[in-house]
């Protein structure tokens, strides 16, 4: 049908309403709020990576929530208010033009609760299937949250309950019963309203969780003015039924990863405010730990303290 | 060494002193002159369709340059200013490091001549290399060029001579002379100060050449408010030699795509200071067509007026 062609049955999914000039030109020219600083993310979710070639709608449906849901999770860790998303698709020519129509559905509906338009985006041929997202977001000037900047005797906040993607995993190697609620798993929720929170809260540090929550907390801790970070295993929380399904391995399936929730960290008094502030949103958020002079990161679990697990998800580590 | 140490490799490359946050965050943060509008763009090389796994690091260099240069290339379409760039790479794990230094090499090259700097950006792994770049830009509110809009009498100009590239792949095919001109298409130059140009000179109406001369002017024929569009091919610019080397098949090459030049339209009125102004810059700019009542796209050559080649370059023809 040709590249135009598909851009073409593709339309009726994209969005645009906001956009001076919106999908079909070289460009999208989008208008932010006078003032605002434009905040940019991008993920992307490659074929026999992230996801098998599946056969069935509904899985393309999924994946394309995801696809927009995990570069609006990087929006949420910055603080930011959601703008327009541009998809870039690279997919082998015999590649159903009816799975695309489904991932076009699932990005429409993504897009559609979080107010985060596809306004554009590319389409290419290639052996393997390679699907990016890259979202456009603003913050206040000097209200992004970032990843530097923790220090000593800072609280480390989180937004909910981490494991549930690496459960379904798990039980499924295991050959185990898969829980329903872990399921929600496959439609991951940007934290973009608890993201806004806590920046007004006037929290300033913060990273999103997708490559396992003893990873990214590392992360914070990389680029933090302490040398130390203590996490409580026994108030982090963890998806109903992990711990009690593995009693000795809970925390392995903690650290899995693709879990979308904030990791923040603030001085005690800002936390007060924030965790008010989540919850007023719904969530039920957690202190799960103390920035403090180390060493290093450590986990408090079964009366110990020791370096987590790290099993979370990361490429090129041959 | 895994992903994060493959982004601190490729931190040196990285611009962004003009960011508020740069590369290693969650996302980039970037602040527009007040009141502008944001443009964005993004375009994709795809391993086995757009270059061959190179052995060389200097192809890799230019791979880098062009992978900016093409998405700068639909900026100066638009007439937008250049802001940060993001590059996302999905990558089979044994690539070699030193390739991908090489091919930041080349964006940083490119970056810093257009004032473009590479902002952040995604890793994955993937069977098949797919390099991406999404660019940002800015335009004043209601100065942006698009496609839709051109109307019987308006003229079609071109910035530059096209067929360079197609004419190495041509004469390489044929195991001919390749001419020296030809080869710096190996690294095109984005129109940007051209495009600014031409949106400061009131031109509303304008794309870049990607895929072809005569596929991209059918583009703006096609959302139009007319229905023909006449291409005088005895004053279309064609690279040095083109045209003796191949007497007949001139058109094919010229059609052959990847010339980044941009088409424009406007009125007469306008035109006369739109090509001032690009000659002002140091182009040699063309008339070279005039839109009317049709039938559809035809080219005048060899004394006849025909249908033009469409040989340029479409994914997913099938």
């Amino acid at each position: 049908m040709g590249e135009d062609g598909l851009l073409e049955r593709l339309a009726p999914w994209l969005g645009g309403e906001d956009l001076v000039v919106g999908p079909g030109d070289d460009g999208a020219v989008w208008q932010p709020p006078l003032g605002s600083a434009v905040v940019t993310t991008t993920d992307s979710l490659v074929e026999g990576v992230h996801f098998t070639t599946p056969l069935d709608g509904n899985a393309a449906i999924d994946l394309g929530w995801r696809l927009l849901a995990v570069s609006l999770s990087d929006l949420a860790a910055m603080g930011a208010e959601a703008g327009p998303a541009f998809i870039s698709l690279a997919l082998p020519e015999a590649w159903p033009v009816a799975w695309v129509e489904s991932l076009y559905q699932g990005l429409a509906e993504c897009a559609a609760q979080f107010g985060a338009p596809v306004a554009g985006g590319n389409v290419s041929a290639s052996a393997t299937a390679v699907l990016s997202s890259t979202c456009l977001g603003v913050v206040a000037p000097g209200r992004a949250m970032v990843r530097p900047g923790a220090r000593e005797g800072w609280q480390l906040g989180i937004t909910g309950a981490v494991g549930a993607a690496a459960a379904v995993l798990t039980a499924g190697r295991a050959g185990g019963e898969v829980r329903t609620e872990w399921l929600r798993s496959s439609r991951p929720i940007p934290r973009l309203e608890a993201g806004l929170a806590l920046a007004r809260a006037g929290v300033g540090v913060a990273i999103d969780i997708s490559d396992g929550v003893f990873r990214d907390a590392a992360r914070l801790l990389a680029v933090a003015s302490c040398s130390g970070l203590v996490i409580d295993g026994g108030v982090l929380p963890v998806a109903d039924g992990v711990r009690e399904r593995w009693p000795r391995e809970w925390a392995d399936v903690a650290a899995g990863g693709e879990d979308y929730e904030l990791l923040f960290a603030a001085p005690t008094g800002v936390m007060t405010g924030a965790l008010a502030a989540l919850r007023a949103t719904g969530l039920e958020p957690a202190l799960i730990g103390v920035f403090d002079r180390g060493p290093g990161l450590r986990l408090i679990a079964d009366g110990g303290e020791a370096p987590p697990p790290v099993s979370g998800h990361e490429h090129f580590r041959g």
